[in-house]
């Protein structure tokens, strides 16, 4: 069926395109996120939701008018869903703003279906938007659930630099917020019952032959078991600048060969260890000039294993070699964790109730872990949380080439709508 | 003796300061650059000289009045001293500006000479700004020289990108120069007899044992007689981006661990041939998040060596390494050239000319080649050109550490006023 999801994502699919790297490029309260921001508020007023933002800039869009009866819904332990509208630097259209859309068609379903008799609502609904889900703005992923849950430290957040050496709370100032409440908000996370947040899945997850039937289709959704621990780490690798031209190759202490050296060592620290993944995708040498030896390296890890204690080993391996490295090359080098999530496994009642509303439509929807983090993992720690996965044909993600198929997208708003109203 | 060389560069000092590189961040027509200019301008306009902007953006102040017997001083076959005001991103102070500044000094100690009856100029004298001499904006090193001289075509040139974005044509429309004007300018080539460039010296040239004496002081100058052949290339790494927490280590197609072991290559490629220098001081992965593997990685290679044979052969290694790696890790990888100068001797004539002057006020000046590439290199293929350096006690350059001694600034002031005397 078709359910308007699609076209509600054809609406934002000239916000923030990436012209130089392809894709979208929106990071946290940039100019796209913002306009992303006053899409979703405008589309949750014309649902006749009542759109508030908390302390953190996460927006709430509540639907709590009072049921059939005239009960008046509260705002403590709502039933939740929603994602987030940042995305990496050239990501695709569909981590993130697919699981706000989705909610937004979801209330339309379980609207037309209230007015059909057919749902009796005992508490009240909230669409959210959480901002800097992926940390590609601060460094923190999934700040703004971060914040609200107290996993992070709002002196710790305030001072988060940007590119442009912004810090978060200068951002946070320039947009409204006011600084000195931002941080853990226990009034805030109290109206949350139950989470469920819709997301496109990010890998290979559907898109394997195990899943796929005699016709060669794949299921439309999945449920999410757990979410793989993993962090964010920092390495700076102090040299000697000077100039390409003049400085004899004996006379280097070149921060570009020793961080080389690390992203190999890097690579083999993950291969060593079954089911490890650990990856350096972003890297700055400074100064940055052609004939320029530099004199400092940062280069970003990011580093996942199901088991806390093998991402723990895995890191040790990368410090160890990362020392060594940095030493024989006349180098200094040192590792700052920026972030850290232990692996999360869902509460498993509400896995169950999420598996049987969606194996409604969907009858062969398995259930899957992730790599990726969410938001529901952050909140999985406080709340019960769930997720449910759309089908992603390329396997790809954070990457222009990422892929829904519109049919899977309304498929993945009925298997939410029937979750909701399951939950309701 | 003070020459006024420390109090002009004294008044820049604040100009273009990069609070996180630490140093200068002074790129072609930026703001930083833009005030180097108008102080530029303002100081020759103080001295009575004549200033004008070429078609190519680069700055020419005149002292051609009438000389003692009345006879006008044509501009044709002058005698020209200046260099740049463009820095690298994080570099020094004395890179460029000190020879602009020691030129402005100059031209007040031939005005005291020739007050005083000691100097009769028989041509007129220029100094110049030249634009990007650092090639940190466009990508090629001395972009303005090059342009005047043919030795890049105004196509290939108009259509060089910045970091942003922007192609050096809409950078030159904006700051009002003639697009469909710039390029070789034979008229205003013609206007130069003589080319005198004073820099600081950008490596361990003067601070070595051979040239320090029993009181252990070096030299404050050396006069320069060649520069090595060098050059810049592009080279690209594509990839499979995806994202880093869902895909397994054996399913990559990583441009990342190409990139790391293409540097090391470099390394061992440069090392392979005695006097040979390869760097890579800048590189971008695309699109450059923490939780993404990167679908692109550029990065920048500077060579050189004084036999463009041996420059050709370490470039010819590097290639065939880098599409080896590649292809290994399921990636492709091109390079392109972005700007090569062959090893520039300068004229034996104008050199001993040079030396002569140079060696009245420092009897030790000692002649040397120079790894770093200069406007003089490029003009000397048309021009008789030279070159001062002075001394840099720390041997670095391109860095916030590169440095000179006010003494010695003075020294090289005096220096370049004696050379000027005896060619004007």
């Amino acid at each position: 069926m078709s359910t308007g999801v699609n076209s509600l994502m054809s609406a934002i699919a000239d916000i923030g395109t990436d012209p130089r790297r392809g894709g979208y490029t929106r990071p946290v309260y940039s100019t796209a996120e913002l306009t992303l921001r006053e899409w979703f508020v405008s589309e949750a007023q014309a649902r006749g939701l009542e759109v508030e933002e908390d302390r953190n800039g996460i927006l709430w869009a509540w639907w709590d008018t009072p049921d059939d009866d005239g009960v008046t819904l509260t705002r403590t332990g709502a039933l939740v869903t929603g994602s987030h509208v940042d995305s990496v630097p050239g990501g695709g259209a569909f981590d993130g703003p697919l699981g706000v859309a989705s909610a937004l068609a979801a209330v339309d379903l379980l609207k037309a279906r209230e007015a059909a008799g057919e749902l009796r609502r005992r508490r009240a609904l909230a669409v959210t938007v959480f901002p800097e889900e992926e940390g590609s703005r601060f460094g923190v992923a999934c700040l703004g659930s971060r914040l609200l849950t107290g996993a992070i430290s709002a002196q710790k957040a305030l001072s988060l630099k940007d590119a442009d050496g912004l810090t978060f709370g200068e951002v946070a100032r320039a947009r409204g917020l006011e600084v000195d409440r931002i941080g853990a908000d226990t009034e805030a996370l109290a109206r949350i019952g139950d989470f469920v947040e819709l997301h496109v899945e990010q890998g290979r997850g559907l898109n394997t032959d195990a899943f796929t039937d005699a016709h060669g289709s794949q299921p439309a959704v999945a449920v999410g078991s757990s979410i793989l621990g993993h962090g964010r780490w920092r390495i700076s690798v102090y040299g000697q600048g000077n100039h390409a031209g003049t400085t004899l190759m004996s006379d280097r202490a070149d921060p570009m060969i020793a961080a080389a050296e690390i992203i190999l060592a890097v690579r083999s620290a993950a291969v060593a260890h079954e089911g490890a993944r650990a990856t350096v995708g972003r890297m700055e040498p400074i100064p940055g000039g052609t004939n320029v030896i530099a004199s400092r390296v940062d280069l970003w890890l990011d580093v996942r294993h199901p088991d806390d204690a093998v991402t723990a080993q895995v890191l040790e391996e990368i410090h160890r070699s990362m020392t060594q490295i940095a030493a024989v090359q006349g180098c200094r080098a040192h590792m700052v964790e920026e972030s850290y999530s232990r692996t999360v496994h869902f509460t498993p009642e509400l896995t169950r109730a999420v598996e049987a509303a969606v194996r409604r439509s969907t009858p062969g929807a398995p259930t899957l872990d992730t790599g990726a983090g969410h938001d529901a993992g952050v909140l999985a720690a406080h709340v019960p949380s769930s997720m449910i996965f759309v089908r992603n044909p390329s396997g790809i993600s954070h990457s222009p080439e990422e892929y829904v198929e519109s049919a899977d997208a309304d498929a993945g708003v009925v298997a939410l709508a029937d979750v909701l109203a399951d939950l309701l």
